[in-house]
């Protein structure tokens, strides 16, 4: 473990570009791309430059800043905001980045684009720490908490939302400690969330996905803390591929199974998670590890990016507004309506 | 898929060395290593060249034979044996085969030990073709069955376990297909399973570990299927660390979850699952894949290689002497008695 260094923000305005940390060179370098049109902005996003729900959303709000400064017409910075919205079709957060600033722009222009996306930026970070601040409660002293893949300040603006709940925690004396899964294939557990929880001295210890089950048996989880891609009207919850494993052993093993989202990656529109369209990546992905190829060459693979875990598993989601137990389409419209009223 | 390719022996006799296939080198290369000293045998033990229970169980009897033609006094030999049988903790079989051949050593000799290692390999395969048979029948037509690391011929001298159930519903006619988890951190799925299943010509598919949960959600998974590397007398199967999550959610969605191990695999004298020591490996296992370091420098991960699946979870037990359903401490003994009186 190293001791405490800070982490920059993840997406940032800077000098009339978009400007991410290009987390495919983490944990290796801290590497910035700057970037100047829609196509880069994109393309970060397919290609997992960026990624984590949050984070998309930024990306998207600062990528339609960017559309309204870099193209003539209306009609082509409408084009470009329908090309960001499905560069991934999961995470409900990257549409609402860009639609927040699309209002902005029909109504104020570029400059208005701009001053919503720094807003919708800067409100993902205040959003975490106050969500971070809630879920806290639900961590107890010396806690060793488990979670899954990176729902840190990388996939965010900053702060993180799972992570954020163990850092407030950690910043409130807790001494949490954490079982971090490596989360294959993209491997955002060993990459990104040990680095980050290296980068705040909190306490980590790497395991493979496969190891949760052995570990919530022998009882050394008390906590298992998950971000979400998008949270459906009845509190189905899609989040990385892996996670719904997680929560049934939880079940088992009787281990809190809680979700840190802020209130935007709830998609009323979603009546369930039947209706959440579930992103199939490359099969590169999977056999493929650094340079090295790790299957046979004819070896077809199936790469499904998320899962979907069922609400009644879902044991209570941390939001911004609050902690709500047993989350269920009730409970689910009412920190909406809270949130559209703030 | 490839078509169909013979898989030479995992482990032989040659011209006076035991003969393994390197794994490690799959699936890029099929290359032997051929060992000449107890050391040599240990090594590739210890360093996953040969893995899998029964391949484990023919190593050590080789390892026997090997240490009774190159060693001096039989207190040499004895202390050879020690040092191969606790070589790796957690397969009974390794103990097995290595205890076998001594008795044959202590009763005639070095000729003698060789003739009863090579009984032993010759066993296994045979053991595993009438265990495949038995197994064949709780397959269904067209069935999608998953499995997890390898328990192919590969894990054994040939033909397989877990394997050797899909392999003989193959030949059959029930036209089975394959998800393979891939099992990290050694990844034998995506390098063995995968490899093996090509050169047999079944159609298979490489999934991430923690995909499993979402295919069963889907429906996609008619059975689970997976060896074992200890059974303990009440039922309880120690098997590859990420075996445990899949039984559970195979109870939760009512997919058949079927272990396949001859019954040398099975050990009275640990009476449950409790009793089983798991072992530990290096770190280096999950940080590292192929050349790449995929974890920050600092830090610390966790290895238990296998996990412990209760009785309670498993469907049912196919051996060489028939299927048990729900095994329990009765029918395992009496099943250990059938195998004594053969």
């Amino acid at each position: 473990m190293s001791g405490r260094e800070p982490i920059p923000p993840t997406v940032a305005w800077r000098r009339g570009r978009v400007r991410l940390i290009d987390q495919r060179a983490l944990p290796e370098r801290l590497r910035f791309l700057d970037c100047a049109t829609v196509g880069e902005v994109r393309a970060a996003i397919t290609g997992l430059a960026v990624r984590g729900a949050p984070a998309l959303g930024a990306t998207g709000a600062y990528g339609v800043a960017l559309a309204a400064r870099t193209l003539a017409t209306d009609q082509a910075v409408r084009r470009a905001c329908a090309r960001l919205r499905d560069a991934r079709p999961t995470a409900v957060n990257l549409a609402h980045g860009v639609d927040t600033v699309l209002a902005a722009y029909e109504r104020g222009g570029p400059r208005a684009a701009l001053t919503a996306a720094r807003e919708y930026a800067e409100h993902d970070v205040r959003t975490n720490r106050v969500l971070g601040g809630h879920g806290a409660a639900l961590v107890p002293t010396g806690a060793r908490v488990l979670t899954h893949c990176n729902a840190g300040a990388l996939a965010c603006v900053g702060y993180g939302t799972a992570i954020g709940v163990i850092r407030a925690a950690a910043e409130r004396g807790r001494r949490p400690s954490v079982w971090v899964d490596e989360t294959r294939p993209v491997l955002q557990g060993a990459r990104l969330t040990a680095w980050e929880l290296g980068r705040l001295g909190i306490p980590h210890t790497l395991v493979v996905d496969g190891a949760a089950g052995w570990l919530m048996a022998r009882g050394e989880v008390d906590l298992v803390v998950v971000g979400a891609d998008r949270v459906a009207a009845n509190g189905d919850v899609a989040n990385k591929v892996g996670t719904y494993p997680l929560a049934v052993l939880a079940r088992r093993h009787r281990v809190p199974f809680v979700v840190a989202a802020p209130t935007a990656t709830i998609d009323l529109a979603t009546p369930d998670g039947d209706a959440i369209e579930v992103e199939e990546r490359s099969p590169d992905e999977i056999v493929r590890v650094g340079t090295s190829r790790v299957a046979p060459r004819a070896t077809v693979a199936a790469n499904p990016a998320f899962d979907v875990t069922p609400a009644a598993l879902v044991g209570a989601l941390v939001t911004e507004h609050g902690v709500v137990s047993r989350p269920g389409r009730r409970a689910l419209a009412r920190l909406a309506r809270v949130a559209r009223s703030r």
